[in-house]
């Protein structure tokens, strides 16, 4: 009836997204869960919007190399420009933007936004994503960047992570500009050595100080050198500079919290150009893969490019696909549950009116219950469960029903509890 | 710094899509979990796929109208022809073709994804609207019927919806051809019989009669309309029609069920080409807007277009924006709170990091707190919680830390509880 004439449609899903079988679906739900669970448990709501946002949003404010090589766009019905969000931040701008009369500081949002980028797929990096993002609007001072770094670190122990499994590098953009005064790199090579440093990972040390060498002159560049060599004692040895006292105060906070994973990188910047201040990078400690989880900053001019009203704003995104490699890398995913709490596999010959009444009482007792009505043999019934992963089975026939006795079993430690259908409940509602 | 030299950017989102404030959100996230609470009741499980598709999947299944005129598509970098879904219904099929073999039956599947329609925006149409779709695969006969529509009628009930509030309609396109054969119209008139009979609502009596006669002879349309006014007696005078007899079986369950606003219909039709059986629709019974609110039906041949396997499929959609009129119609949206417990106002000259150790013990506990870090007077902090719907305020100042003595006060009762932390806490979880 469908497809051309005899030909099937192809099963395939569109190049580099996934498709979430309830098994998948339910690590999702699992990882945001957790997020969303530490996010609200520090006080953020929840916000959310469409994925089409107009092209223009991305125009001036993302990253280049986003805006001409990775932002899916297309020109609708209407001729409007519009992209498919490549990252959460215009966004929540945008909107804080539109509202902000009406939304008292301090503001405190979180989403977990679909995100798409035209990539070659490969590990990590697929097409559409989910990223968490945490943003913290109105505060201005190091309170922000404490506390939404705790928070960052609160969600990596919720995930089971010890501090060692991974580090927290930070580093200031303002401290950046004070070196490179005290230096005299000059004004407008600065963007350039930004984007420089940013790179460093990726270059050999070699190639790195020719680079630098080439760009702000060979004397520049080697005191630049020894003073990133310096590790924190260059916040120290900077002591006229407020953004290294500040950067110092913070450490020093976050470590009296417990966060002792926490170490100044006067090296890292991030790569989109809307950050002012305070960056931060978590990255997995594993030697064979010291990769970066995610990570965040200050982003002061951004709701400003929107309304004439300067709102501080210090915030993160963390995405779905990093996070399940660290935690599957890290053996810290869970086993996870059916949401079903019970099966119950009928019996032939039985009133299948009777068992969904029987149904419909746990149901109102909050407990999911599938019912088979496959019509399949009881063995075949009972043998699809272990695909299924529902902790409890229960088989129904025409003797139970008549003598309202029933059994239920764990389908993994095949305990098994009988009694008339209060009892099953209770003994349900105490595992 | 961004935008274009002083130019602002606009805070408009896209066309006809919304933004979801956190008070929006929190109707949403209520509207969603009582969608998936039921579902997960019936022991369906969640599944989820990307919003982009293969322009392919929908090519020959959706109905013309979809395609043609209202689908999101466009070419990526790589030259494939990409589709914003417009609905659910042909990626789950692709879902459960692809991995038939796993999959034991019977399957319950559900999600709540967004859809994307090039609509003109207008009340009830937006472009992105998000939808509950609610699927039972692998059961041929009228058990799924049966079942499915219990599911939907108990979504409307824990709503809050009343009987009378709505009314299930329903039919079958079986029942509809047997008729067809029993006043001898046509084989190759079926299809344009269907479609006429799905615009009979919008037509004047006159017209629909006139258009029928065009369509199938005078004779053959008054014999139709004959039959189509018994209603329920319809049913029983077809009795040699097996579809006549399920259906009548059918609606005999579901009242025994305790489900008496189901209404045989035998004009519903439904427009998607794909539904090849009973088909429901469930409307608004409010006579000032009798409009229709979801419905679904059986398609038992659409996984068999993508490979040589029959699966039986009964399902429906129920869309938020729909839904979401209807409850604030029948005044059923309840007040929402936000997902913060708790405000902490500081009071000037307080240690801030003393005040954060407090917000984590109530973390520790479950309990979700937001601190005011605005450095605002404490006139202002607690002026602004009226508009944040946080149902908990507790002051801190150096007194307090001192005598670790608190006082938590009701926003809205103004009742008051004082005492240590460990006070305070019992008392919110018992609130």
């Amino acid at each position: 009836m469908f497809g051309i004439g005899n030909k099937k449609i192809s099963t395939e899903s569109y190049k580099g997204v996934r498709d979430f079988y309830p098994e998948d679906q339910a690590i999702q739900n699992y990882i945001f869960g957790v997020m969303a669970g530490v996010a609200k448990s520090w006080g953020y709501v929840e916000y959310g919007a469409s994925v089409l946002e107009p092209l223009q949003l991305y125009k001036s404010k993302s990253s280049e190399e986003i805006v001409n090589e990775q932002i899916y766009s297309f020109t609708d019905r209407g001729e409007r420009e519009v992209a498919l969000r490549p990252e959460m931040t215009p966004t929540s701008a945008r909107m804080i933007a539109s509202k902000i009369q009406e939304l008292p500081v301090p503001i405190r949002w979180y989403s977990i936004p679909n995100l798409f980028r035209y990539e070659k797929p490969q590990r990590g990096r697929l097409r559409e994503h989910w990223q968490l993002n945490v943003d913290l609007f109105g505060i201005p001072n190091l309170l922000a960047e404490v506390e939404v770094i705790s928070l960052a670190f609160d969600i990596m122990k919720k995930f089971g992570a010890e501090e060692k499994d991974f580090q927290i590098k930070i580093n200031s953009r303002l401290l950046l500009d004070d070196l490179f005064k005290k230096i005299n790199i000059n004004e407008d090579k600065k963007q350039f050595v930004y984007r420089l440093i940013d790179k460093k990972e990726k270059l050999s040390d070699k190639d790195f100080r020719h680079s630098l060498g080439a760009l702000i002159g060979e004397k520049s560049a080697k005191k630049l050198l020894e003073n990133f060599y310096l590790g924190e004692a260059l916040l120290v040895s900077m002591n006229e500079s407020i953004a290294a006292k500040n950067l110092n105060k913070m450490i020093d906070i976050l470590r009296g919290r417990g966060i002792s994973n926490i170490i100044f990188t006067p090296v890292l910047t991030r790569g989109f150009e809307y950050y002012t201040g305070v960056v931060f990078e978590v990255f997995d400690t594993n030697k064979e893969n010291p990769r970066s989880l995610f990570g965040g900053g200050r982003y002061d001019d951004l709701v400003n490019s929107f309304i004439n009203q300067k709102i501080p704003a210090f915030g993160f995104g963390m995405g779905d696909v990093t996070i399940k490699d660290f935690l599957k890398t890290h053996n810290l995913l869970p086993e996870i549950n059916s949401t079903v709490d019970v099966c119950i596999c009928i019996a032939p010959e039985t009133n299948i009116e009777e068992v969904y009444k029987i149904a419909k009482i746990f149901r109102e007792k909050g407990i999911n219950v599938s019912v088979d009505i496959s019509a399949k043999k009881l063995a075949d019934q009972l043998k699809s469960l272990s695909k299924r992963k529902i902790p409890f089975v229960m088989t129904v026939g025409s003797e139970e029903l008549k003598n309202q006795n029933f059994t239920i079993r764990n389908t993994k430690t095949r305990e098994e509890k009988s009694g008339g259908i209060s009892d099953i409940i209770k003994f349900l509602e105490n595992v």
